[in-house]
């Protein structure tokens, strides 16, 4: 039975698909042009949300990218890219997946949207405006945890990483890399410099070249 | 060691209430003015975003009210409450504990922030408007399982119910609960019936009452 990973350039799929390559798992990637819902009709039929990712693996099939990862994570990793209910930081961990899509990367896609994606009499600059400033405002909370330590929880990388770390990939694409403070702007690094990282970047544009796929007209969406 | 629940009336954080309740754990519940970064700054020495929920467990302090379910219901009810990675919709568990605040919470916020909260001059009603459609275009996809199953996943009641159910309880105090389709309109009837949704919603309001907290004055928020 084969992992199918359906995936978007730089979208939050992009979470499974480095989860994927951090666990050297074996999966099927099928990339999309973005938005699929207006440029992919047929995926409607594998995920009514018309959204990425899609994840499926035998009978389970989910679309929240956070939940992919920690899926991936527990059934493939129990205490290593997964922390498990008896460690210690498992609250943190938790806290963490949750709080790098629904904290961190939610009041972006409102920056995207209004800033980027909607037409010009639609753009809404002071929307825009305010989720940036809340996500800098949230991101900022995590200063004196990556003082202390190199990773977010349980000493060591974990889907946790995953989860945050594509908020910071999201947040340089939208031009706000800039503003991280120091100790986010070195873990950024650090997640950067990891081959696993690195494999899911190049395997995406490779995928993208060899399907034809679009790369996003978005500013700095492009490799 | 006792667990403490930081709390604001009808916030998201009624969802780590509610588990509790369901749980039958003790814990002490602090019940906050909202928001409390305007009306209670002493709070930010406990949690520095500010939010509600803050569930503290003694070392594990955890902010993202679904992943405090999580938590909550790993550490004291695997296999009940919780959905345990053996079993077959372990997948689907994380992927509605997840989607019911990325997906169902986060664009109800919208609404409640540029159609309520924000000053007149500040409104924007086309981000509330596509906020609100885009939140019952996403609550539709759950119409198919819900006439199939009593609960999202796992043959019972578990803490993606909770997740989703919160959702839902925001959902009927901004209006939106006449748009229901059928099913999650019968759904959410189950959920309300239960003794514990009932005890964690009595709790609030008692609270409240005893500690002189004001109601929050946006339509709806009330008892």
């Amino acid at each position: 039975m084969t992992i199918t990973l359906y995936h978007c350039l730089s979208a939050r799929s992009f979470r499974p698909l480095w989860a994927l390559e951090e666990l050297g798992l074996r999966y099927e990637l099928k990339l999309l042009p973005f938005p699929p819902r207006a440029h992919h009709k047929p995926f409607f039929e594998q995920n009514p949300l018309g959204t990425v990712p899609l994840l499926v693996d035998g009978a389970t099939r989910i679309s929240e990218s956070a939940a992919s990862c920690q899926y991936l994570a527990a059934r493939h990793d129990p205490g290593g890219l997964d922390v498990s209910p008896g460690e210690p930081d498992y609250g943190a961990y938790l806290n963490y997946l949750h709080f790098g899509e629904a904290t961190l990367t939610f009041p972006q896609t409102l920056v995207l949207r209004y800033r980027f994606f909607e037409p010009p009499e639609r753009r809404q600059p002071q929307v825009a405006d305010d989720y940036a400033k809340w996500f800098l405002a949230r991101l900022r909370t995590l200063e004196p945890r990556l003082a202390e330590q190199e990773h977010l929880c349980a000493g060591r990388f974990s889907a946790a990483d995953i989860s945050v770390g594509y908020a910071l990939l999201l947040a340089q694409h939208l031009g706000m890399a800039e503003q991280f403070t120091p100790m986010v702007a070195a873990y950024w690094q650090r997640l950067q410099a990891r081959p696993a990282y690195q494999r899911a970047q190049a395997l995406q544009f490779e995928a993208a070249a060899a399907q034809g796929v679009p790369l996003i007209a978005a500013p700095d969406l492009r490799p």
